[in-house]
């Protein structure tokens, strides 16, 4: 009989901040390239095509002894009953002994480590006197995108909301940021938040480009991107997906979270199958840049993508976190297991 | 926020029978052969090769709308610190919505669903005057199967228990068995239980043999095995893994849990690729001969076998059906996720 520590998103929510995500998830980065983890396969299973489907990612950190697993359903039609539509549960074992630790709502912890992932890319990719911001996409995960940025760039103050399915959505997100950022904590009353339809003109005027929709086409052209722009693109983690041109590919130093996962359905995935870039091209992990084991940036004129697919080490690094807290605070529910 | 029951095995061992494993299992062997189930993709990891690893088996039980997962950690050096070597956790999900129904240890459902198995193939393949058995193996497994065995034919009454690599283990196994038959529920006074030395005796004079070992060489010879016998092999269920001589496979009427997972992982993997039999030579899923989709024994010289492997639908069967209970007479604890 063990005891275990079972956390609802409400009790969650309050006791971890975005900051605590980023280190979080840099920690496991780092931990990745000195091979102290292991990404284990995906299972998913559609139980109806497009409209209701589950997936379990797990893995295992060793650096920090735990292991675990996220089950993530998604059922289309829940909301029409008063139910989420996406459930997640996170389970964490201690690696030394395979103990369960902690059960726990896995939706905050994937919007947080999420925005922690897009936000590192800029932290170590991005130029140093980047102030300007262009989220694509102003679906839920933006305001996390937004949150983690400044976050590790507190000098971002100009920051543009894009939604190419809903210009309502970007004009909500663009109009509510302050208030919700600080309710994550987040002082940007500095930032000037601003909602836009001519996205050409945005990507013209931007340092850092953030992606995050569900996009199967192109939506970031090539010519409108100048030298010195990073860009963190979240959105591409099954294959199909794609944000950007392929053509901006050549003329980029490319990151990856995780190098086969990307290669196989990362934002980078049409362009190596359509051989616009090839493996090779890909500079290195992200935690290597971190770790200084490859080069980051070298110009200002460098042109950086950071790919993110995700990984479930993300999720139980963080998950890992919240368990800490939430002993010290004595927070959620211990149950005999 | 989801309410969710937790149950450990101290909770769940009194309130779930023997009989309701069988019953349970045999439920979803039938689910299962009307395309109703889905066992999805085994995860495995060797944290230390035979020294500690872990599994996840998981699947979807479309005739009872759940999913759900196991995950199973063996870690060999827990025992010298007081922990169980085996630790497991069973998550049970609604199949319609993605809600958490419960989570609970996954110890005792392995036990008595790997038993409701063994006896099942007993049930349908074993002449129906057959009431001498022969356990091949004394661990942990043994009593299950024998308690299984005696749910579904009472007028078994002599039991001889061998074990190659502890006749120890087999003398304590049958000085005991009433006693811990009985703490199960079944009473076992009527039979006569032996520990036996000379396999090759007690085989010549069984109608039903039970194999659960964890052998990689044929314990049991082809010709020590006479017209009518039935064989239930649990003991193979990875690569390698083997307990009777491959020359019985083609006198036998061959029956499996799962085909796929018996050819790559069963008692028939090793037949099959000395080229003994071929898959074409297995009869049926157990499930189908349920149905009466499939012949099963047809005379009383039939040596019938059914291989099993065991599958996640047994787990999430005998959760589901543990839920129901515990949730009827209030059992566990309530916890917010």
């Amino acid at each position: 009989m063990f005891n275990i520590r079972v956390l609802s998103q409400e009790q969650i929510k309050p006791i971890v901040s975005i900051k605590d995500a980023v280190d979080a998830v840099e920690n496991v980065y780092c931990l990745k390239a000195e091979g102290k983890t292991s990404v284990w396969p995906l299972v998913t299973y559609d139980f109806e095509v497009g409209v209701s489907d589950m997936d379990i990612k797990s893995g295992y950190i060793g650096g920090l002894n735990i292991f675990g697993m996220k089950s993530v359903s998604y059922f289309s039609r829940n909301s029409s009953v008063g139910l989420p539509n996406l459930i997640g549960v996170l389970t964490v074992y201690n690696a030394e002994n395979g103990v369960p630790l902690g059960i726990m709502d896995a939706g905050y912890i994937t919007c947080i480590r999420t925005g922690a992932a897009g936000a590192l890319g800029i932290k170590y990719l991005a130029r140093e006197d980047a102030t300007k911001l262009t989220m694509v996409g102003a679906g839920k995960q933006a305001l996390y995108q937004m949150a983690a940025a400044l976050v590790v760039r507190p000098n971002i103050d100009k920051i543009r909301i894009y939604d190419g399915l809903s210009t309502e959505n970007a004009e909500n997100v663009a109009e509510d940021a302050v208030r919700l950022l600080e309710e994550l904590g987040i002082d940007a009353s500095g930032a000037c938040f601003e909602a836009v339809t001519d996205l050409e003109a945005a990507i013209r005027d931007s340092d850092i480009i953030v992606t995050t929709t569900p996009s199967r086409e192109p939506i970031v052209m090539n010519d409108w991107v100048k030298p010195g722009t990073h860009f963190s693109c979240v959105g591409s983690d099954v294959s199909g997906k794609q944000e950007i041109d392929e053509n901006i590919l050549p003329r980029m130093k490319v990151y990856v979270d995780d190098r086969t996962q990307c290669i196989n359905v990362g934002e980078i995935e049409i362009g190596i199958k359509k051989n616009v870039i090839s493996p090779e091209d890909i500079c290195g992990e992200l935690g290597e840049v971190i770790l200084g084991r490859k080069q980051g940036r070298t110009s200002k004129d460098d042109i950086t993508l950071f790919d993110t697919t995700g990984m479930a080490i993300q999720d139980l690094v963080t998950a890992k976190k919240v368990l800490d807290i939430a002993e010290e605070k004595e927070i959620g529910t211990i149950v005999e297991i």
